[in-house]
């Protein structure tokens, strides 16, 4: 199919801006309620990863996507960061941490990741909906989100397609342990400018 | 530098929710304002991406990847998804829709890479911060966002670090444009869910 | 270690040319080995491509960068191909064909995505040096190479670090698969030129 | 098109053994013709790459795919390395080399990538066919390999489609450079091995 069908005998829909709308509130009730009852984690969380020798993220699908966007801004901090993945990642090793999120706690590849990356010695930091999950077992650092996961289709913890609010939710947090880690650096924003790619 | 270096004469930095509630302020700021003055623009936008043959997504850095988020969801819903970059992704022609993200409108290879789609015959759409810019001005379908572009280091239309809250705010436009053209689609979570990648 | 240390009182290692010459020889050796034992499985492997609905293209590490060369050069063809772990790879499903290469015929990630291919009632073609592996065992369409898997670091098959010598031959034998699909395409290189990407 | 079709009354095209008998006879000319023109180019390109802080490698299209598994080689053996494009790629800068690989020697996005890395003080190495080009012009290190460029559909310099020729040259340099490197640095196979990713 290339190309959404519509039935032209149905009312037309609501706009996007509802839709944005319904995304806003998702996102800020879940991340009221993360701000409530996870502020201690999401401090352990930036903790661990500032003094992380190197910083590997690791994710499946969108929520992996979105971590791509955390390491990017990691790097510009002056951190050592790898994608899981990526051509030149090298071996995690002690000293290091594994960033990853899981809706579920159970993506097959992210729990043998974690579980290599502990067995080598290094630190484990997870992102999670689900805190019995074998994932959030395992941890040092974990934060567990209000949001469905990506398996939970029932629409009941929230009305988008999937783990969308666990993927925007994943997003977030790491812009804001970023930010807390940018400001605990006290390095100024024309500090970080030269390190963004310069051959693109 | 592998850790973030703190000074312990100075008073403990803020946590990570208070960069969390910053983010979310600004972020429901920016939505709100383009909910209120972008509605058209943003169903322009949906409408141009469900009449479109295939979809391409362009964008660099951290834009980019929240276009991939975009691009994966897209491609959940059936339609026909490309990332530009990505190895097998074919040419662009006529009928075809090019969706990119820049916050200031000029980055070259956005520019270059808009240009060659219309010169191919496909059209263009935009989310940038900047309607006076190059990128804005050979648009079918663009979505102005009030928030700063990446070479905005001043701090006066956010506190966060070069174009994040736009990055945030493309991540969350692309999840709205989704959830509106799952909506329209009349398509179950279950329709789309065996659309889902099976191998990883 | 950011540069290779020379001892200056060893005498001077062999010139690159040397090590090009070396190369050469065995993927020389090797091949001719595969054209004189395993032509029919090339010609049957090629006729599983040309049937697929789609191609899906799966590997680990080098042989899976070499399988992309081939994935794009594929599409260049006209064929449907998608890379696994990009972002809008669609579920495989009947009448699709996964092409995938692993030395040792055991690379888990690799046999996992295997597996799941047959269940979901995909053809399975395989590159390997392993013809008792588990990845042999459920093939379709299988090509036996004589070259050291990446795990054999005994240097008795191959002078050459790891899987180098398996590697280089992936990305000729799937060069020669193109070219063999190709000609018997009747297209002429003018007719492949126009589905090159336009947009970088 | 999801097949490649055939007509039934021509006769049966050659195999895909005659296909890798063609191209490793092309592929034995170029390389017999490097070593025997370029061997101290090839010297003075190990080099350059041995005394470099960090290797950035940079390629469009298959070619870049090639230098993809170079740039996987030389992190095995240590060394810190980067593919532009890639989400933690920092800026490059003094003491750092630009491994890159053009056909045409005139790609756009490589030549403004060569110039920015030679602006940023690094150096750039280079291979391609086209000792006159602008990307040739620049380098610090360049390798002159007599392959059709990818621009030239011509047949007359290789029988195989574009660049084919150039791209597997390309591969087999990066792989002979790398085995220099490693035989120079002293380190065992075992040594190497695990540097290998731990976590896919």
């Amino acid at each position: 199919m290339t190309a959404v069908d519509r039935d032209v005998s149905t009312p037309s829909p609501p706009g996007v801006t509802a839709s944005l709308s319904l995304i806003l509130e998702e996102v800020r009730a879940t991340t009221d309620a993360v701000m409530t009852h996870r502020a201690d984690d999401l401090d352990n969380l930036a903790e661990t990863l500032a003094n992380a020798r190197r910083i590997f993220v690791l994710g499946a699908g969108r929520s992996g996507i979105a971590l791509q966007m955390t390491a990017m801004r990691l790097m510009h901090l002056g951190l050592t960061v790898h994608v899981v993945g990526d051509v030149t990642t090298p071996a995690i090793g002690p000293g290091d941490v594994l960033l990853t999120a899981s809706g579920s706690g159970t993506t097959t590849s992210i729990v043998r990741g974690a579980d290599a990356a502990v067995k080598a010695g290094a630190k484990v930091a997870v992102i999670t909906t689900a805190a019995a999950s074998p994932l959030a077992a395992l941890d040092t650092a974990v934060v567990v989100v209000p949001a469905a996961g990506k398996l939970d289709r029932s629409g009941t913890v929230s009305a988008q397609y999937a783990g969308g609010l666990f993927e925007q939710t994943v997003m977030l947090l790491g812009d804001a342990l970023f930010h807390s880690l940018w400001l605990r650096s006290g390095q100024s924003a024309d500090e970080l400018w030269p390190r963004h790619s310069n051959l693109e």
